[in-house]
């Protein structure tokens, strides 16, 4: 079965200068997770055209999903839907879906061009449902292009992952020592040697370590952990 | 004055499958913006080598100053300083002086290989001190290479802060209002177009949104805000 793999891009002034925590990374990264889908690479670029399409356009081609985060608000910096179709080669159009979803949500008389901005969209973009606040996401190819607020990045993951095709799913398995790393290194290199179809990391916390043991192939994966255990015992 | 950049590449398959959440960069975009150096990129990336060094290598020569969180350690999954090597076309060679700091804190008997994998660093590397756990970080060129565990990375940060020279910083000014943001949008893009040298972002919140007005032009940002209080007034 194919390794399926995603990337993230985090567009936003606001990551970079501080002002946010971003905690969209990890969500993604556990859902992905869930449903066998590899987070294999993750950019976090600033509200700038030209960074935004090199980002988009390196990732895409590299990876079987994307997902942007952040930008596709009403106001000026909100430039992310305008670069995602300029990186396909596109021009932004008003989407008519888009529209309506927008009109019945502000009200006929409250939809200003700020609103309506949000509709402006790549030609071939197909809308992701936001359930939130109704501005929609929306995916264009293998690219979903959500928003930067967790709540609502959250709610159009919902959406997105209905059309998302994932592999088998990795299992974790972790033993806890109390241990400093070092001491363990040597055996635990020979380990990953012998079962190299298993991700072993090794993560250190005060007063111990644990051994983090992933793979898709449950059967190595479970051998690894024990034999793990039997040198743990002997150590 | 000149701008001056910096990028951060975390080094990481925990933060990448969800296990961890990250802080670094967080920690990292708030200390340098206090110095006037902008976070402008971060990358996050597997325990590969080659996705290391390519991640390396394409931002050492865009950005003024680089830091790499993650991958220093004792154990196999620890390929960083490697890597880092292999990006600046050398080899990792025994660093003598980090070879002691480790023979003075583990004590001579107790010093086994993995331990003194942490001292086989590219071979220009100066140290970066690391009062916490005393196995140092490095400097090559421009790349600041630290701990992943967030408080050594802080504590690193220290060290390396006193090599760094910033620029002018940002000020920041902010204005909460409880419209939505699309209500102001036309009126604060025509302020951003009046000010290019103010960067001006809205991030709404619930009940409300926040106007950031971020600059190295006190002046003009101190205007810029002025004039919007004012335009909010008569809205």
């Amino acid at each position: 079965m194919k390794v399926v793999t995603a990337a993230l891009i985090i567009i936003g002034d606001e990551i970079l200068s501080g002002r946010t925590q971003d905690v969209n990374l990890n969500f993604l990264a556990c859902n992905l997770s869930e449903i066998g889908i590899n987070l294999s690479e993750v950019r976090v670029v600033p509200d700038l055209e030209k960074e935004i399409i090199d980002a988009v356009n390196a990732v895409r081609k590299k990876f079987d999903y994307v997902f942007t985060s952040g930008g596709i608000g009403p106001t000026h910096d909100d430039i992310t839907s305008e670069s995602i179709a300029k990186a396909f080669g596109e021009q932004v159009i008003k989407n008519q879906e888009a529209a309506e979803i927008l009109i019945k949500h502000y009200g006929e008389k409250n939809v200003n061009e700020a609103r309506m901005k949000m509709a402006m969209l790549p030609s071939r973009a197909s809308l992701l449902d936001n359930p939130i606040s109704s501005a929609p996401g929306f995916r264009i190819e293998n690219v979903f292009v959500m928003a930067g607020i967790p709540k609502i990045f959250q709610a159009m993951f919902v959406a997105a992952k209905k059309e998302l095709i994932g592999g088998k799913t990795k299992k974790s398995l972790e033993i806890k020592i109390s241990l400093t790393e070092s001491i363990i290194a040597e055996d635990f290199a020979i380990l990953q040697k012998k079962y190299p179809q298993v991700a072993m990391g090794s993560y250190p916390f005060d007063g111990g370590t644990s051994l983090i043991f992933r793979s898709t192939d449950y059967e190595a994966l479970e051998k690894a952990k024990s034999e793990m255990e039997v040198i743990l015992k002997n150590a």
